[in-house]
Protein backbone atom coordinates (compact mmCIF):
# COMPACT_ATOMS: atom_id res chain seq x y z
CA UNK A 1 0.00 0.00 0.00
CA UNK A 2 1.32 3.46 -0.75
CA UNK A 3 2.56 5.54 1.83
CA UNK A 4 -0.16 8.48 2.83
CA UNK A 5 -3.07 6.07 1.64
CA UNK A 6 -5.39 5.70 4.16
CA UNK A 7 -6.60 1.78 4.14
CA UNK A 8 -10.45 2.29 3.83
CA UNK A 9 -11.40 5.31 1.57
CA UNK A 10 -15.31 5.54 1.56
CA UNK A 11 -17.07 4.89 -2.04
CA UNK A 12 -18.73 8.34 -1.87
CA UNK A 13 -17.17 9.60 -5.16
CA UNK A 14 -16.43 12.65 -2.56
CA UNK A 15 -12.68 14.13 -2.77
CA UNK A 16 -11.05 14.46 1.19
CA UNK A 17 -12.14 18.18 1.26
CA UNK A 18 -15.93 17.12 -0.17
CA UNK A 19 -16.06 14.88 2.69
CA UNK A 20 -14.49 16.86 5.41
CA UNK A 21 -16.87 19.74 5.11
CA UNK A 22 -20.06 17.56 4.06
CA UNK A 23 -22.85 19.12 6.17
CA UNK A 24 -23.76 16.96 9.31
CA UNK A 25 -26.96 16.30 10.23
CA UNK A 26 -27.14 15.39 14.43
CA UNK A 27 -29.24 14.32 16.76
CA UNK A 28 -28.74 14.26 20.51
CA UNK A 29 -30.91 11.98 22.40
CA UNK A 30 -31.57 9.95 24.94
CA UNK A 31 -33.25 10.53 28.57
CA UNK A 32 -31.28 13.00 30.51
CA UNK A 33 -30.25 16.22 30.32
CA UNK A 34 -28.25 18.21 27.60
CA UNK A 35 -29.62 17.16 24.09
CA UNK A 36 -31.34 20.73 23.39
CA UNK A 37 -27.96 22.23 25.75
CA UNK A 38 -25.56 21.03 23.60
CA UNK A 39 -27.35 22.28 20.26
CA UNK A 40 -27.68 25.35 21.65
CA UNK A 41 -23.96 25.30 22.29
CA UNK A 42 -23.40 23.70 18.79
CA UNK A 43 -24.77 27.11 17.84
CA UNK A 44 -22.10 29.66 19.83
CA UNK A 45 -19.76 27.89 16.82
CA UNK A 46 -22.21 28.49 14.09
CA UNK A 47 -22.78 32.09 14.88
CA UNK A 48 -18.90 32.67 15.09
CA UNK A 49 -18.63 31.24 11.95
CA UNK A 50 -20.99 33.84 10.76
CA UNK A 51 -23.39 30.87 9.40
CA UNK A 52 -27.00 32.18 9.72
CA UNK A 53 -28.89 30.17 12.23
CA UNK A 54 -32.33 29.05 12.22
CA UNK A 55 -34.13 27.71 15.39
CA UNK A 56 -37.16 25.65 15.41
CA UNK A 57 -38.70 25.26 18.34
CA UNK A 58 -41.51 22.38 18.32
CA UNK A 59 -42.50 22.25 22.04
CA UNK A 60 -44.51 24.59 23.55
CA UNK A 61 -43.51 25.34 27.04
CA UNK A 62 -43.29 28.52 29.26
CA UNK A 63 -40.00 27.89 30.99
CA UNK A 64 -38.22 26.00 28.26
CA UNK A 65 -35.76 27.57 26.43
CA UNK A 66 -35.76 31.27 27.51
CA UNK A 67 -31.97 31.64 28.34
CA UNK A 68 -31.08 30.38 25.48
CA UNK A 69 -33.46 32.39 23.55
CA UNK A 70 -32.79 35.41 24.87
CA UNK A 71 -28.82 34.94 24.65
CA UNK A 72 -29.03 33.61 20.68
CA UNK A 73 -31.60 36.91 20.07
CA UNK A 74 -28.71 38.92 21.73
CA UNK A 75 -26.08 37.32 19.68
CA UNK A 76 -28.31 37.80 16.92
CA UNK A 77 -28.67 41.49 17.80
CA UNK A 78 -24.91 41.97 17.91
CA UNK A 79 -24.21 40.56 14.40
CA UNK A 80 -26.90 43.20 13.14
CA UNK A 81 -25.31 45.66 14.82
CA UNK A 82 -21.40 45.16 14.30
CA UNK A 83 -21.58 42.55 11.30
CA UNK A 84 -19.96 40.11 14.27
CA UNK A 85 -20.61 36.36 14.10
CA UNK A 86 -23.92 35.58 11.98
CA UNK A 87 -28.01 36.48 11.88
CA UNK A 88 -30.29 33.95 14.39
CA UNK A 89 -33.81 33.45 13.44
CA UNK A 90 -36.02 32.21 16.03
CA UNK A 91 -39.29 29.91 15.66
CA UNK A 92 -41.62 29.05 17.92
CA UNK A 93 -44.29 26.65 17.93
CA UNK A 94 -47.37 27.18 20.31
CA UNK A 95 -47.25 30.63 20.07
CA UNK A 96 -47.57 30.37 16.64
CA UNK A 97 -45.20 29.68 14.23
CA UNK A 98 -44.13 33.47 13.58
CA UNK A 99 -44.61 33.02 9.83
CA UNK A 100 -48.28 32.07 10.78
CA UNK A 101 -51.17 34.53 11.80
CA UNK A 102 -53.72 33.10 13.43
CA UNK A 103 -55.29 34.95 16.44
CA UNK A 104 -58.45 33.37 18.01
CA UNK A 105 -57.99 29.55 16.18
CA UNK A 106 -57.95 26.57 18.51
CA UNK A 107 -54.32 25.52 18.99
CA UNK A 108 -53.52 22.29 17.00
CA UNK A 109 -50.62 20.98 17.67
CA UNK A 110 -49.83 18.49 14.85
CA UNK A 111 -51.08 21.04 12.49
CA UNK A 112 -48.44 23.43 14.01
CA UNK A 113 -45.90 20.72 13.55
CA UNK A 114 -46.85 19.67 9.91
CA UNK A 115 -46.33 23.55 9.42
CA UNK A 116 -42.95 24.50 11.14
CA UNK A 117 -41.82 21.13 9.02
CA UNK A 118 -43.41 22.64 5.65
CA UNK A 119 -41.19 25.89 6.62
CA UNK A 120 -37.52 23.96 7.29
CA UNK A 121 -38.34 22.39 3.88
CA UNK A 122 -38.96 25.81 1.80
CA UNK A 123 -35.95 26.68 3.74
CA UNK A 124 -33.97 24.06 3.55
CA UNK A 125 -35.16 24.12 -0.53
CA UNK A 126 -33.62 28.19 -0.71
CA UNK A 127 -30.46 27.30 1.96
CA UNK A 128 -31.40 30.14 4.17
CA UNK A 129 -29.20 28.74 7.24
CA UNK A 130 -26.14 27.30 7.54
CA UNK A 131 -27.05 25.45 11.09
CA UNK A 132 -30.51 24.39 11.81
CA UNK A 133 -32.05 23.70 15.38
CA UNK A 134 -34.52 21.48 15.05
CA UNK A 135 -35.26 21.57 19.38
CA UNK A 136 -37.53 18.77 20.48
CA UNK A 137 -38.38 17.42 16.27
CA UNK A 138 -37.91 13.86 17.62
CA UNK A 139 -41.86 14.01 19.26
CA UNK A 140 -43.92 15.56 16.42
CA UNK A 141 -42.31 12.46 14.07
CA UNK A 142 -42.87 9.84 17.55
CA UNK A 143 -46.26 11.10 17.68
CA UNK A 144 -47.29 10.68 14.00
CA UNK A 145 -47.47 14.13 12.92
CA UNK A 146 -44.88 14.57 10.56
CA UNK A 147 -43.79 11.74 8.31
CA UNK A 148 -40.36 9.98 9.46
CA UNK A 149 -39.51 8.93 5.76
CA UNK A 150 -39.97 12.64 4.50
CA UNK A 151 -38.07 13.82 6.96
CA UNK A 152 -34.83 11.45 6.12
CA UNK A 153 -35.33 11.83 2.63
CA UNK A 154 -35.14 15.79 2.77
CA UNK A 155 -32.71 15.91 4.71
CA UNK A 156 -30.62 13.77 2.29
CA UNK A 157 -31.39 15.43 -0.57
CA UNK A 158 -30.59 18.96 0.76
CA UNK A 159 -28.65 21.18 -1.27
CA UNK A 160 -25.71 23.09 -0.47
CA UNK A 161 -23.70 22.92 3.00
CA UNK A 162 -26.62 23.39 5.90
CA UNK A 163 -26.15 21.30 8.95
CA UNK A 164 -29.21 20.15 10.89
CA UNK A 165 -29.52 19.07 15.05
CA UNK A 166 -32.76 17.82 15.85
CA UNK A 167 -33.00 16.79 19.54
CA UNK A 168 -35.63 15.25 21.62
CA UNK A 169 -35.89 11.51 23.60
CA UNK A 170 -36.59 8.69 21.29
CA UNK A 171 -35.11 9.49 17.86
CA UNK A 172 -37.04 7.23 15.12
CA UNK A 173 -33.93 4.92 13.91
CA UNK A 174 -34.77 5.67 10.43
CA UNK A 175 -33.44 9.06 11.88
CA UNK A 176 -30.57 7.84 13.73
CA UNK A 177 -29.71 5.85 10.43
CA UNK A 178 -30.14 9.00 8.49
CA UNK A 179 -27.61 10.84 10.62
CA UNK A 180 -23.64 11.34 10.67
CA UNK A 181 -23.77 11.78 14.36
CA UNK A 182 -25.60 10.72 17.00
CA UNK A 183 -25.11 11.42 20.66
CA UNK A 184 -27.26 10.00 23.30
CA UNK A 185 -27.56 11.19 26.46
CA UNK A 186 -27.36 9.21 29.24
CA UNK A 187 -28.25 9.50 33.05
CA UNK A 188 -25.60 8.49 35.94
CA UNK A 189 -27.28 11.02 38.95
CA UNK A 190 -29.87 13.63 38.64
CA UNK A 191 -31.15 15.93 41.60
CA UNK A 192 -34.40 14.72 41.29
CA UNK A 193 -33.11 11.46 42.61
CA UNK A 194 -31.86 13.11 46.14
CA UNK A 195 -35.55 15.11 45.85
CA UNK A 196 -34.69 18.10 44.27
CA UNK A 197 -36.65 19.87 41.52
CA UNK A 198 -35.71 21.72 38.47
CA UNK A 199 -34.22 25.29 39.11
CA UNK A 200 -34.08 29.17 37.13
CA UNK A 201 -30.69 29.39 35.28
CA UNK A 202 -30.10 25.36 35.18
CA UNK A 203 -33.07 24.17 33.67
CA UNK A 204 -34.56 26.95 31.48
CA UNK B 1 -49.32 9.57 56.15
CA UNK B 2 -50.55 13.09 55.75
CA UNK B 3 -51.84 14.29 52.38
CA UNK B 4 -49.49 16.63 50.57
CA UNK B 5 -46.62 15.46 52.80
CA UNK B 6 -44.16 13.32 50.16
CA UNK B 7 -43.10 10.10 51.05
CA UNK B 8 -39.09 10.31 51.48
CA UNK B 9 -37.82 13.87 52.17
CA UNK B 10 -33.88 14.21 52.44
CA UNK B 11 -32.84 14.24 55.87
CA UNK B 12 -30.43 16.87 54.85
CA UNK B 13 -31.90 19.78 57.23
CA UNK B 14 -33.03 21.97 54.41
CA UNK B 15 -36.54 23.20 53.53
CA UNK B 16 -38.40 22.38 50.10
CA UNK B 17 -37.66 26.06 49.39
CA UNK B 18 -33.62 25.61 50.09
CA UNK B 19 -33.42 22.21 48.99
CA UNK B 20 -35.04 23.16 45.23
CA UNK B 21 -32.42 26.36 44.67
CA UNK B 22 -29.79 24.68 45.86
CA UNK B 23 -26.36 25.32 44.47
CA UNK B 24 -25.54 22.22 41.48
CA UNK B 25 -22.39 20.36 41.12
CA UNK B 26 -22.59 19.11 37.28
CA UNK B 27 -20.54 17.11 35.90
CA UNK B 28 -20.46 16.05 32.11
CA UNK B 29 -18.04 13.03 30.91
CA UNK B 30 -18.55 10.44 28.81
CA UNK B 31 -16.14 9.50 25.39
CA UNK B 32 -18.86 11.47 22.98
CA UNK B 33 -18.98 15.00 21.53
CA UNK B 34 -21.19 17.53 23.46
CA UNK B 35 -19.67 17.70 27.13
CA UNK B 36 -18.29 21.14 26.93
CA UNK B 37 -21.05 22.18 24.41
CA UNK B 38 -23.78 21.51 26.43
CA UNK B 39 -21.88 23.27 29.89
CA UNK B 40 -21.68 26.71 27.07
CA UNK B 41 -24.97 25.65 26.81
CA UNK B 42 -26.02 26.09 30.19
CA UNK B 43 -23.95 29.14 30.31
CA UNK B 44 -26.58 31.07 27.83
CA UNK B 45 -29.29 29.97 30.69
CA UNK B 46 -26.98 31.63 33.19
CA UNK B 47 -26.52 34.60 31.32
CA UNK B 48 -30.02 35.18 30.82
CA UNK B 49 -30.10 35.04 34.72
CA UNK B 50 -28.20 38.05 35.27
CA UNK B 51 -25.20 35.20 37.02
CA UNK B 52 -21.64 36.35 36.70
CA UNK B 53 -20.12 33.44 34.72
CA UNK B 54 -16.39 32.07 35.02
CA UNK B 55 -15.00 30.25 32.54
CA UNK B 56 -11.69 28.36 33.11
CA UNK B 57 -10.15 26.43 30.51
CA UNK B 58 -8.02 23.89 31.11
CA UNK B 59 -6.80 22.36 28.20
CA UNK B 60 -4.85 23.99 25.30
CA UNK B 61 -5.77 24.09 21.97
CA UNK B 62 -5.40 26.37 19.16
CA UNK B 63 -8.83 25.67 17.91
CA UNK B 64 -11.07 24.68 20.71
CA UNK B 65 -13.85 26.49 21.97
CA UNK B 66 -13.04 29.76 19.84
CA UNK B 67 -16.62 29.75 19.05
CA UNK B 68 -17.81 29.57 22.31
CA UNK B 69 -15.48 32.37 23.94
CA UNK B 70 -16.22 34.52 20.85
CA UNK B 71 -20.29 33.88 21.21
CA UNK B 72 -19.85 34.44 25.32
CA UNK B 73 -17.62 37.52 25.28
CA UNK B 74 -20.07 39.10 22.88
CA UNK B 75 -22.47 38.32 25.81
CA UNK B 76 -20.52 39.82 28.32
CA UNK B 77 -20.14 42.96 26.18
CA UNK B 78 -24.14 42.73 25.65
CA UNK B 79 -24.13 43.15 29.76
CA UNK B 80 -21.07 45.88 29.90
CA UNK B 81 -23.30 48.41 27.16
CA UNK B 82 -27.00 47.38 27.93
CA UNK B 83 -27.25 45.39 30.99
CA UNK B 84 -29.11 42.90 30.07
CA UNK B 85 -27.72 39.49 31.01
CA UNK B 86 -24.68 38.88 33.17
CA UNK B 87 -20.76 39.01 32.78
CA UNK B 88 -18.82 36.53 31.32
CA UNK B 89 -15.10 36.38 32.51
CA UNK B 90 -12.92 33.76 30.28
CA UNK B 91 -9.57 32.18 32.03
CA UNK B 92 -7.54 30.31 29.43
CA UNK B 93 -4.71 28.04 30.67
CA UNK B 94 -2.22 27.17 27.89
CA UNK B 95 -1.71 31.21 26.81
CA UNK B 96 -1.19 31.56 30.51
CA UNK B 97 -3.68 31.85 33.03
CA UNK B 98 -5.47 35.89 32.65
CA UNK B 99 -3.81 36.49 36.28
CA UNK B 100 -0.32 34.83 35.36
CA UNK B 101 2.09 36.67 34.10
CA UNK B 102 5.11 34.78 32.91
CA UNK B 103 6.55 35.80 29.89
CA UNK B 104 9.74 33.68 28.35
CA UNK B 105 9.23 30.96 30.86
CA UNK B 106 8.88 27.41 30.09
CA UNK B 107 5.54 26.31 29.51
CA UNK B 108 4.80 23.59 33.07
CA UNK B 109 0.78 22.79 32.65
CA UNK B 110 0.99 20.74 35.76
CA UNK B 111 1.86 24.33 37.46
CA UNK B 112 -0.51 25.74 35.24
CA UNK B 113 -3.73 23.69 36.46
CA UNK B 114 -2.80 24.06 39.75
CA UNK B 115 -2.29 27.73 39.79
CA UNK B 116 -5.77 27.74 37.88
CA UNK B 117 -7.80 25.84 40.45
CA UNK B 118 -6.29 27.94 43.19
CA UNK B 119 -8.13 30.61 41.78
CA UNK B 120 -11.09 28.71 41.07
CA UNK B 121 -11.05 28.08 45.40
CA UNK B 122 -10.20 32.10 45.83
CA UNK B 123 -12.87 32.89 43.30
CA UNK B 124 -15.38 30.17 45.25
CA UNK B 125 -14.59 32.00 48.65
CA UNK B 126 -15.27 34.96 46.97
CA UNK B 127 -18.47 33.98 45.57
CA UNK B 128 -16.85 35.45 42.56
CA UNK B 129 -19.79 33.45 40.01
CA UNK B 130 -23.06 32.31 40.01
CA UNK B 131 -21.35 29.61 37.25
CA UNK B 132 -18.09 28.14 36.81
CA UNK B 133 -17.76 26.16 33.75
CA UNK B 134 -14.73 23.98 34.16
CA UNK B 135 -13.85 23.06 31.11
CA UNK B 136 -11.50 19.99 30.52
CA UNK B 137 -11.39 20.28 34.29
CA UNK B 138 -11.44 16.23 35.02
CA UNK B 139 -7.76 15.80 32.68
CA UNK B 140 -5.67 17.56 35.58
CA UNK B 141 -7.27 15.30 38.57
CA UNK B 142 -6.59 12.12 36.21
CA UNK B 143 -3.35 13.19 35.90
CA UNK B 144 -2.55 13.87 39.18
CA UNK B 145 -1.77 17.38 38.57
CA UNK B 146 -5.15 18.56 40.95
CA UNK B 147 -5.57 16.75 43.88
CA UNK B 148 -9.23 15.20 43.69
CA UNK B 149 -10.73 15.01 47.70
CA UNK B 150 -9.60 18.62 47.74
CA UNK B 151 -11.72 20.02 45.05
CA UNK B 152 -14.53 17.16 46.27
CA UNK B 153 -14.19 19.52 49.65
CA UNK B 154 -13.66 22.72 48.39
CA UNK B 155 -16.82 22.22 46.14
CA UNK B 156 -19.00 20.91 49.34
CA UNK B 157 -17.95 23.58 51.21
CA UNK B 158 -18.17 26.51 48.93
CA UNK B 159 -20.36 29.34 50.55
CA UNK B 160 -23.79 30.51 49.19
CA UNK B 161 -25.44 30.20 45.48
CA UNK B 162 -22.83 29.03 43.29
CA UNK B 163 -23.18 26.43 40.41
CA UNK B 164 -20.42 24.87 38.92
CA UNK B 165 -20.13 22.31 36.16
CA UNK B 166 -16.97 20.49 34.82
CA UNK B 167 -16.63 18.61 32.07
CA UNK B 168 -14.10 16.23 30.21
CA UNK B 169 -13.57 12.35 29.72
CA UNK B 170 -12.90 9.76 32.81
CA UNK B 171 -14.91 11.87 35.81
CA UNK B 172 -12.89 10.29 38.75
CA UNK B 173 -15.64 8.56 40.81
CA UNK B 174 -15.11 10.65 43.76
CA UNK B 175 -16.87 13.82 41.53
CA UNK B 176 -19.01 11.84 40.62
CA UNK B 177 -20.44 10.93 44.19
CA UNK B 178 -19.85 14.68 45.16
CA UNK B 179 -21.36 15.79 42.17
CA UNK B 180 -25.63 16.20 42.20
CA UNK B 181 -26.42 16.11 38.18
CA UNK B 182 -23.92 14.07 35.94
CA UNK B 183 -24.73 13.12 32.50
CA UNK B 184 -22.33 10.40 30.07
CA UNK B 185 -22.59 11.65 26.66
CA UNK B 186 -22.26 8.17 25.01
CA UNK B 187 -21.41 7.14 21.02
CA UNK B 188 -24.42 5.98 19.24
CA UNK B 189 -22.40 7.33 15.54
CA UNK B 190 -19.82 9.64 14.46
CA UNK B 191 -18.47 10.78 11.30
CA UNK B 192 -15.28 9.50 11.87
CA UNK B 193 -16.79 6.41 11.85
CA UNK B 194 -17.53 7.12 7.89
CA UNK B 195 -13.89 8.88 7.35
CA UNK B 196 -14.94 12.22 8.42
CA UNK B 197 -12.82 14.52 10.19
CA UNK B 198 -13.71 17.15 12.31
CA UNK B 199 -14.68 20.46 10.54
CA UNK B 200 -15.15 24.58 11.42
CA UNK B 201 -18.05 25.41 13.02
CA UNK B 202 -19.30 21.88 14.35
CA UNK B 203 -15.92 20.61 16.08
CA UNK B 204 -14.48 24.44 17.07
Amino acid sequence: MPQGRPAAVPDDGLTTRERRNRPLVIVHTGEMKGKSTAAFGLALRAWNQGWPIGVFQFVKSAKWRVGEEAALRALGRVHAETGEGGPVTWHKMGEGWSWIQRPGTEADHAADAREGWEQIRRDLAAESYGLYVLDEFTYPMKWGWVDVDDVVATLRDRPGRQHVVITGRDADPRLVGAADLVVEMTKVKHPMDAGQKGQRGIEW
